[in-house]
């Protein structure tokens, strides 16, 4: 089954729509593990899917404690994301999409900015291959997000259309897995939700800790909740979990 | 030491400008580490410094594997750049960086396309105060490095600037320690080098295997030239990069 009916899938019996970005404060390894094993299991009834980031990834090691919660994901039936923002030159996307893959990982996040030919269509085809996604940074939910998906680029016909729109066409052509716009620009989601209709899921993440609004993302289109800090840090995860799952229900 | 004064002392030390960009396509994890000690090992008097991708990183993890190629390159007094090209959020980047340096890298190099405020802004803060460094992408090697790094963006004022001058100038801004242009577009290179001056040290990837020419990088103004699988390859790592070597120092 393909990364993209996997999280449709999940999400249909899990009723939830929030992907849990399961990231942790460096600590030692040992409790890493352990808490992210913890809030993982507490959370997994309210989640449809998992994303981790370097946070985990670097400390625990890919082929080492990685995959404990790889394998704990799959028991739960929760496809899994890398979020590793791939933006080197094709040989090497290649590479480190075939390492993602290789361990266990339903789909990688790519930044568009490196372009399609030598740059991302490596990363493409070997998730094709393998029936895995690729999900695209459209525009990120940082403060200063503005100083680069923001700006205006100039085509070669001298019109000027904004970096974010550009990517939105991209992951269409590209036919991307998932589009990610950050929570903390509402306006920035309906416009590019214009671009991608339902062809191309928006993944948002920003809720919480970056200010991002729940109801208001998904009013403008946003498929998936990406939340992190709210449930990791939380005393009690799980019922963080349910309650923001039955906020995106209710909007 | 900083990063930067390190650099230059083993450039001196060893006569060379050469950063090894110490990459190996997938294989068994033993395998990789052995070969990629061994050509550590043969190319340590010719190169001034060493540097890691996803390719060794993910395999081997980077409080496994990794630790002993970092130890291996600390014996030989070169420093060694991890090249995650950071772009994600501000408080990602941090742990990202404490990440990498805390595992003993000396650098580690960034996608300035984030912004600084609550972008790159923390990797540099972690950097300087460990006297770490970090090296910025300026512009890319790979084909459509102009889909990205070479579109023009529109400022405020309505003035055009292509990308990397922006980045350039970012570079300059943020007293980066480095930055990377492709020595596959030698044009840019002396653009680039314009603004840069002698303030950043431009280091080029991208000669051999992909196509660039080391005596016009160099009379363009780069100062370290990044070479990967031309050495990596070869059946005599060694004495390709000492070939290289004396190639740069006759440009």
């Amino acid at each position: 089954m393909s990364f993209r009916k996997k999280i449709v899938k999940s999400s249909e019996e899990k009723k939830s729509n929030i992907v849990l970005a399961l990231d942790l404060p460096p600590n030692d390894r040992t409790l890493l593990l352990k808490r992210a094993a913890r809030i993982l299991e507490s959370t997994q009834d309210h989640i449809c899917a998992v994303k981790l980031n370097r946070h985990l990834l670097l400390p625990l090691g890919l082929f080492d404690g990685v995959q404990d919660l790889i394998f704990q994901a799959k028991e739960y039936q929760l496809p899994i994301i890398m979020d590793c923002k791939i933006n080197d030159i094709g040989n090497t996307n290649r590479i480190i999409a075939e390492h993602y893959f290789g361990g266990g990982f339903d789909a990688v996040t790519a930044n568009p900015f490196v372009g399609w030919d030598d740059g991302l269509q490596p990363v493409f085809e070997t998730a094709r291959n393998i029936g895995r996604g690729v999900i695209l940074l459209v525009y990120m939910s940082h403060r200063s997000a503005g100083d680069g998906y923001g700006r205006e680029f100039v085509a070669v016909d001298g019109t000027r259309t904004p970096a974010y729109m550009i990517f939105a066409r991209r992951a269409v052509e590209w036919n991307a897995d998932g589009a990610v716009v950050g929570a903390t620009y509402p306006e920035r989601i309906g416009e590019i939700h214009s671009v991608l209709e339902q062809k191309v899921p928006i993944y948002a993440p920003g809720v919480g800790a970056q200010g991002g609004t729940i109801s208001l993302c998904m009013n403008k289109g946003v498929r998936y909740l990406i939340v992190g800090r709210t449930i990791t840090l939380a005393s009690d995860p799980g019922r963080v979990a349910e309650k923001i799952k039955n906020q995106t229900r209710a909007s």
